[in-house]
């Protein structure tokens, strides 16, 4: 299959239907990937994800690099093969990892120097690496090495991040035009927009980015701290100006009731760890608010965690024994928990699909702000 | 259901073909029974429980008891509904757990006063105690409270606990007839053989226990450190004078080349945490023996855990991409490793149950022996 983008239906919010084609399957837009930062979406098996209907994961590539190695897994014909996922997967640039995650970072407009946060060992990312190991990896869509800044950033910070994304940018483009993934050749790269919380920023970012001509756009250095409204304000200034048959992508958001306002600023894809991280501390989301499973007023409670949800963890499980696994440490905690979140994110984001198609994402959005914050009985 | 045991064939080596029938369900035997210590099987989901073939798990009384307790469970209609497991369960007593995981143990003829490892609350386990927890858990088979010595231990010290031994199990007995479970009517009580390293006292806490006329029989204190010989032996000895129309269980054994000898002493069920615990420790059961799948020589094996294998792991994941998992101290790598072995050792007891129907169990013993010696290439 050949990479293709279609907008199936367009409101008039901004929110956009669509039908994103990779190498390795179509995932119908908005979408919402789960994180599997080392080759899993920790405690859910493959068979388990193929289930729950997930098209297309998010893997870390500053993760991969480090553990096993890009170049173990491109041995092994690249990352679909290695983890037996046979359908599309998005790799980070690794950029993001090392400003959160690496020891002793040291930023040049060469690239990024830092050290391992396993074992200290010294290494160095720079553009035309990024998209080595992403070729390496042979996800269906790499991204371009961005400089990400702290929040709140002054704007001469931000103006020079904006900068250097851009030659950063370019570069991995040029590098990838000429090197080409070998285990995924219709492997794809999106730049992404940075700017910071300066509107004006932002639209000089993207107008960069779309003279650089990428077959997709991803917004980043957002959902940094800021309150929603400035998340949708930058979101919407990139996506004003984005080419609109292209598809657009927010970077890590976001919680269940936000996911219609990102859709409405014209966003394609999401990603996220919350679903995922918050189950395995015992958060589960549900159709009336955030569960918190080890509060002792669960431990009689013979009902489903989302008496609203058809997941099959719901199908099965009580909330008693849900919390049972939590205080007692089970593995098995984790994973049911996980299963019914991605599946609950999921499903959020397939109604989010209907309300486009029925032309009513507006009152769905209303509807399911006031269902998220009823809380539970 | 009622509870009934049929024996369909007996082998010339004592080995015994059988069916097993609880309020939940049949039983083919000989049967691997996996450790679900909490009310779960470390790392498996119910659904890959039955997709696996498991009719009946083992859960710990002492663990159930401390957390989340008995009456939360009895209130939660027992231990099947709590785990939203439908298939038939057996409950040991709790004493090996307080005998080898409690502090401060007191044993008198009363019971065994103990502190919980998890608060060091302290706690009294009597026959009549641990009976009614049982029955509140609401198992299908329960087990008397025995005494458990250490090893290696004197004769005398042997005869004393052989002696309380039928002490409490008739207590047992005459508690479990006045009460009965209201969860499941149906629970059966099964006795269990002590006597240390001494076939004398083998035999004669066998007798005593037929005198006093269970259901089930069970042959306890082994595998506790002795050569093999010595736990056949001590076996065999029980099993000569049990009645052959009962099942016979023989508690915590064994590795995966020893079970056909179990089962050539007239064994009917088996328990043990080795195919959980040691997938967890990267174990892997193969029919080639064991692979460490830590090992550095795994990072590049895209052929899967074992080549001769059935199991949906098998199926789909590579030794490279599992080496990772368990690198990675990934979820993942704990549930397909568990997956897989316990697949092995059901696959296995099947293999045993067809060569007993068709007379080759001795062959079949041999030939094992020779496979699980092989080693990986």
């Amino acid at each position: 299959m050949e990479f293709r983008f279609e907008v199936l239906k367009t409101d008039p919010s901004g929110a956009r239907l669509g039908r994103l084609t990779t190498p390795h399957g179509t995932i119908d837009t908005p979408a919402f990937m789960p994180v599997g930062t080392a080759a899993t979406v920790k405690g859910l098996t493959q068979d388990a994800l193929e289930g729950l209907g997930v098209r297309m994961l998010l893997a870390n590539t500053y993760h991969l690099y480090l553990r096993p190695g890009h170049e173990v897994i491109a041995g092994l014909g690249g990352l679909h093969k290695f983890m037996a996922w046979p359908r599309s997967i998005l790799t980070d640039s690794g950029g993001y990892q090392v400003f959160s995650l690496a020891k002793m970072r040291k930023v040049s407009d060469e690239g990024v120097l830092f050290r391992s946060h396993l074992d200290g060992s010294e290494h160095m990312f720079t553009p035309e690496k990024s998209i080595e190991v992403q070729q390496a990896l042979g996800s269906d869509v790499a991204m371009v090495l961005d400089e990400c800044i702290e929040h709140p950033a002054e704007r001469t910070r931000a103006e020079q991040a904006l900068a250097r994304t851009t030659q950063w940018a370019k570069r991995c483009r040029d590098y990838a035009r000429t090197h080409g993934s070998a285990t995924n050749p219709g492997q794809q790269l999106f730049a992404i927009v940075q700017g910071g919380m300066f509107a004006d920023l932002r639209r000089e970012s993207a107008r960069q980015l779309i003279e650089l001509d990428f077959p997709g756009y991803a917004v980043g250095g957002l959902a940094v701290g800021e309150p929603q409204e400035m998340t949708c304000e930058m979101a919407a200034e990139a996506t004003a100006l984005l080419p609109p048959e292209r598809p657009r992508y927010l970077m890590g958001v976001g919680l269940p009731e936000q996911l219609p306002d990102f859709v409405r600023c014209g966003i394609d894809m999401m990603d996220c760890v919350l679903p995922t991280r918050n189950a395995r501390n015992g958060c589960l989301f549900t159709s009336r608010g955030r569960l918190p499973i080890r509060n002792a007023c669960y431990a009689h409670d013979a009902r489903p965690v989302d008496e609203a949800c058809s997941c099959s963890v719901c199908a099965r499980y009580s909330r008693a024994y849900l919390r049972h696994l939590y205080m007692s440490g089970e593995i098995l905690g984790a994973v049911l928990g996980t299963h019914h979140n991605v599946h609950f994110f999921l499903d959020i984001m397939s109604q989010i699909r209907n309300a486009i198609a029925f032309g009513n994402l507006s009152g769905f959005s209303s509807e399911l702000q006031i269902r998220l914050g009823a809380g539970h009985s």
